[in-house]
């Protein structure tokens, strides 16, 4: 029986054993779901304090449902390791590990690298890998692709098969999840598309095949650039709308009843979170070798880069209607979660604003239900402060920096003494509010 | 009874006279629109043959039905003049004329001004006064206003009222017509908001009412402004993708399968109509007044003002396949409409690429089943070819410049020597065939 004949019998008795490589919000959630429909699935996690978590049924993904951890958990259908020798153990193979920019907002690869040498080291002949990581086109052949071959020895097609499969998570999104998620594929060989179909279709109900990894390294990439720009896009427009006297809130609703060619993209204080503000530049990196300068994303970067100084602004205008600077002022932000109703501080704009804020002297306080404690890029270590009555009338100003649907805006206005509202939270206008 | 009372009386009664200026692309399906619900319509129309068209019953928009043009010229519900004196006659008058950039790209909003001046002259007390011309904010408050005070020696709010509610109009699009598609309204005043209502409501199914004109002129400009970022954004990456070896309409499809956040745009050779390429600059315009530079419609416009540019450097490289030069070839456009299925070639990609590959010495031929003639910017002018076997054997090169589906690809395949493909006209590759 050939490699492939043998992989597909596995799969067709479900007897394939499924590593997943990164336990964090991507990784987990796929663990589950694979687990959950009955596949055996090995977690691979640097971290001994989240393997044992997860080893203990014990859920840190807020996207993840606390009673499905457990379940497969408890009838031994998930079990993590952090030894990474228990690779050679695996059938597939899926790499759901970080892909940040560095300092200088170049891509940093060290998780990929550091995967793909453990993977190279360990697989057996026979198995099937498959990167998720978003990442610039041509990372699965040009970069993964000679590392497994020299770690391993094996040849590509012939002992092993390669593939790409971005991750579309969407955190805290209800209606569409790992399962119900269109999950889009690209191998580098026939035999590798139809074992990575046969592995996710386990595991997601619309598998999307692609002719190559470097598309569907390039639909990753589009999807979220389309949304940097357009947000960066409605970012700018709503700064001048605010010197115009144009409500751009009021704009958008009135443009969407556009039955056609129309999506709306709402303004906020900036760009948050692990895809978005670090995916296109991604891209950015790859085109610089292919002497093209991708001017829309470099356009939509700068506005980004911007927005938390010009938020600023925004408050210094606010507090400047009450004759005070932010310079000994009293300032809290409702809100430091990059998006609404969710626990991730990532890249949120919010922690920018503030550092900006202290640097220019103002005390600072926040308030989030869902992030008890923050540490800002320049090292400030805060904790969320209670939203109380006395809280709110000493502040000078609250910042609404997060449409949490937790916060009681009548409460926020009845008490604060000056709102600026980053996120249209409060539609009456009002001499207490300030909006972006 | 006072003039809003007379006025909304005359409504309920139907007995309203609604005066349309333009009979263009967007008046004359307003004027038949309104005709057609039984309301009588007089059109003013600059242009005498125009006027004896639409009097005679014939139709020259493509968009409005022969049959609904001739019924209501038949039972007398619209009238056409080039006499504008008989504005004094209308209750409403709906201001539908261009508002196109000059050479230097600047508005050009003499034809507003000169519709305002006839009207501020003619118009009797109690007249309803709505601008559907796509132009910068503040237009209504800041340049009509004071044209009709001063012309007409009425004021506003007591003599008259003035609304901006702007054109949706989509040409060639079979789903939605003027009767459809949700019309937002801006009025200065909340009478003039109820009186406009009351009016627009007799020929269009949803007003959606915004708080000012102002709101209403910036929710057109979004909506035109999102698509010439969004199309500029994939024409970029496509030039890209068109380096990396990546089929960008693959990626596009794929991307389309996410189930939420994404709304595919196509590329081509760049933008085209008379409102894409146009009314992100009127924003423009007014933007700097406020000390505002507008980046992303910069850096769109960039890009879309070097397409033609780009796209002969692809048909330079297709040539240099077959060892050719531009200059001395024969090289045939496949569609100079600016896009499928319409017969308007207003600032279409391809007169662009048009003058470009004939001021490199190309011998120029085109076919455009809807276009039977073209004047280039340069003054070029050209009849549309006949599609023979023997017109695409001599070919050097066939461009296909817009994806009509009227167009044979089968036969374009078999009897062309070469093909410039800009519209993923032609799904299978092949040697023959070079894409975007």
């Amino acid at each position: 029986m050939s490699l492939k004949e043998n992989f597909l019998l596995k799969v067709a008795q479900s007897s394939e054993l499924v590593g997943v490589i990164g336990l964090g919000y991507v990784g987990l959630p796929l663990a589950v779901s694979f687990a959950s429909a009955g596949i055996s699935v090995l977690g691979f996690e640097k971290s001994e304090e989240k393997a044992a978590m997860v080893n203990a049924g014990q859920n840190y993904i807020s996207d993840v449902k606390d009673d499905d951890l457990k379940q497969v958990v408890a009838n031994g259908k998930l079990k993590t390791t952090t030894n990474f020798k228990k690779l050679a153990e695996c059938d597939a193979i899926l790499i759901c590990v970080p892909t940040p920019l560095d300092i200088f907002k170049k891509p940093d690869m060290s998780y990929i690298q550091a995967s793909c040498e453990a993977i190279g080291q360990h697989m057996k002949p026979g198995t099937f890998v498959c990167l998720e990581s978003t990442t610039y086109p041509t990372t699965t052949e040009h970069f993964i692709l000679p590392i497994l071959e020299e770690k391993s020895g094996l040849k590509h097609g012939h002992d092993f098969w390669l593939a790409f499969s971005p991750e579309r998570v969407d955190p805290g999104n209800k209606q569409f999840g790992t399962r119900n998620t269109p999950k889009v594929l690209g191998a580098l060989t026939d035999d590798g598309l139809e074992i990575g179909q046969a592995v996710y279709q386990k595991a997601i109900d619309v598998i999307h095949t692609v002719s190559s990894p470097r598309v569907a390294e390039m639909v990753k990439i589009l999807e979220n650039t389309y949304r940097l720009v357009n947000i960066s896009l409605i970012n700018e427009l709503a700064l001048l709308c605010g010197k115009m006297d144009i409500n751009i809130w009021e704009v958008i609703d009135a443009a969407k009843t556009k039955p056609y060619g129309f999506q709306a993209f709402y303004p906020g204080p900036g760009i948050g979170g692990h895809c978005i503000p670090l995916d296109p530049f991604y891209l950015e990196h790859i085109a610089k070798k292919f002497g093209f300068d991708l001017s829309m994303i470099n356009t939509a970067g700068h506005i980004n880069n911007m927005m938390a100084h010009r938020m600023t602004i925004k408050i210094t205008s606010a507090l400047n209607r009450h004759k005070k600077a932010i310079n000994g002022s009293k300032i809290m932000f409702l809100g430091v979660a990059y998006k609404p109703n969710i626990d991730d501080s990532r890249e949120s704009p919010a922690l920018k604003m503030i550092d900006e804020v202290v640097k220019k002297g103002g005390e600072l306080f926040y308030h989030d239900p869902f992030v008890a404690n923050i540490e800002t890029e320049d090292g400030l270590k805060l904790s969320s402060s209670d939203l109380t009555v006395e809280a709110l009338q000493q502040m000078d100003c609250v910042v609404i920096s997060t449409n949490h649907d937790a916060f009681d805006t009548d409460f926020i206005i009845k008490n604060a003494q000056l709102i600026v509202d980053l996120r249209n939270a409060i539609a009456e206008p009002s001499e207490k509010v300030y909006k972006l």
